[in-house]
């Protein structure tokens, strides 16, 4: 069942959902959200969204919606930004004109629950010309702390281009390329922005964040320092630029349901370098505010092309 | 490295880490829970805990801490339990007594994170004798919704008894066996109750809630209603009362350090009749209280019975 995209101009680009069991339900629950069709105009609240902001922390994207609203000239003069999740806490949802703002949690299974919801949401409210970028947090390979990397391909920890999905009891591969233009649009605004240093490179997803990731303080470690080192110097020989836990599957969702993606995190340290985050309180929310600083940017640019062309 | 259970009486049982390179650090930063060695006296805070309950709703969870201090006659007459985690917004952690209660998020990554830096905190803090009690939600598989299931063995999307963890790129298979005498014990505080129905049954553990668990109703759905049948009689007939997303990392984790572990979930609905949580507000909250009130009852029950030894 593809997004009839009724009413759009005639080469806009919908949101597909891939699945001919949504016609039959009567409504449809999106229990993770706290929202549903009968509930909700889902087309009246969110058919205007054009960008989605995704992040696994609320606070995180909630800070995100005041800062966009500045950006944009939207600010709302009390500061109130309702929480439309607000009658659950599995995820936080903003929204300021045509910029939604999204939390995720963490790791691929929280993240996969939001991206279901969210993608049948922007379906049933027959949004088009969407683009969704997750801004986040990892450690990097090789870079100084606070270098901004976005995403060319999400790799898993045996350094290749795949999201395994299982679907009753069986292994399906999905590709985690992401939009390269997207990408390139991105290097570009960091560049005019010209405040921190941005590269494009290959992000390792993991199922965890000690083991998973070759870390020395978890739990649980049995291998040496020595072995942590060569693990990390082959990811970085693969080119993987940094580590995380949802680009995989956020990659493999987005690109099955026609949107245009890209993964933009900042690098909390070095971890050929070290395990533990040892910077400040403040240097840590700084560096986590330029994936913001810069997808605004690009948002903004995107709008004032937009309103130019019109 | 294995706590020495320093000052506790001999045949007490500690709380193990296996990181034989936890000792060369200086500090230990819980950065996801925003607590530390050098910044937090561990031992004084947590020192005196002897049951930790887990659940993935920061929101369940302090309504479990305000109904535990009401059950132990503990309440704070203001009704004031902070939130110890207040520094971040990625786990809520609250304390009550010798009951420690703490959010986890969704899904296999989430709780994970949280576990590695549990596991070391109450090592740290040097705790002995802990119960561990995953207090959740899931999908029943031919059981009434409302049920309870205690957890035998936790399986993955194969019906097979283990958890892969994969570790510098290579999977290792960890064993998810749970603490048989303590669900024995939990069953008996069920009939003891005599509120609502509680079975002992294997409970299936996926990464992910729509394809991974077979519904009808996400974004994407490859398969028909017979398959989604056929996969979902194949669980029941292997044992699989009920499905959830937590509970085999939970086990794996646990039994590697020393914790007495169970995991108690309610089934919100049963999934061979549906995908949707379609009962009201109030009857779902009334089914998630049901965990709540089992464990209380067994807490309150041990403590007495300690008390009486005493």
């Amino acid at each position: 069942m593809d997004s009839k995209a009724e009413g759009s101009a005639p080469c806009s680009s919908p949101v597909y959902v891939h699945n001919p069991h949504l016609d039959a339900l009567k409504e449809d629950i999106l229990y993770h959200f706290s929202l549903g069709t009968e509930t909700h105009s889902l087309q009246d609240m969110f058919g205007d969204v054009k960008f989605v902001c995704v992040g696994g922390s609320p606070w995180r994207m909630k800070a995100f919606t005041e800062y966009i609203a500045a950006e944009l000239g939207m600010e709302d003069p009390k500061s109130e930004y309702p929480n439309i999740c607000a009658g659950t806490d599995r995820y936080a949802m903003y929204k300021v004109g045509p910029v939604l703002s999204v939390s995720h949690g963490m790791g691929i299974p929280s993240i996969a629950i939001m991206l279901h919801e969210l993608i049948k949401l922007l379906y049933h409210a027959k949004c088009t010309d969407v683009t969704i970028i997750r801004i986040g947090t990892s450690g990097g390979v090789g870079l100084e702390p606070g270098t901004v990397v976005v995403t060319k391909q999400s790799v898993d920890p045996t350094f290749q281009p795949r999201f395994e999905q299982v679907i009753l009891g069986k292994t399906v591969v999905r590709n985690t390329d992401l939009d390269q233009s997207l990408a390139e649009d991105l290097l570009q605004c960091s560049k005019e922005l010209n405040q921190f240093k941005t590269v494009v490179g290959n992000t390792m997803c993991t199922l965890d964040f000690y083991e998973g990731q070759a870390r020395l303080d978890g739990a649980f470690c049995s291998y040496t320092e020595e072995d942590k080192q060569d693990y990390l110097n082959k990811a970085q020989e693969a080119g993987v630029c940094n580590i995380e836990m949802e680009s995989s599957v956020f990659a493999a969702m987005c690109k099955l349901s026609g949107l245009r993606a890209a993964v933009v995190c900042v690098t909390l340290l070095d971890r050929l370098k070290g395990d533990q985050l040892r910077s400040s309180h403040e240097v840590l929310h700084s560096y986590q505010q330029r994936p913001q600083i810069l997808v605004g940017y690009y948002i903004k640019k995107q709008l004032n092309a937009k309103a130019k062309d019109s």
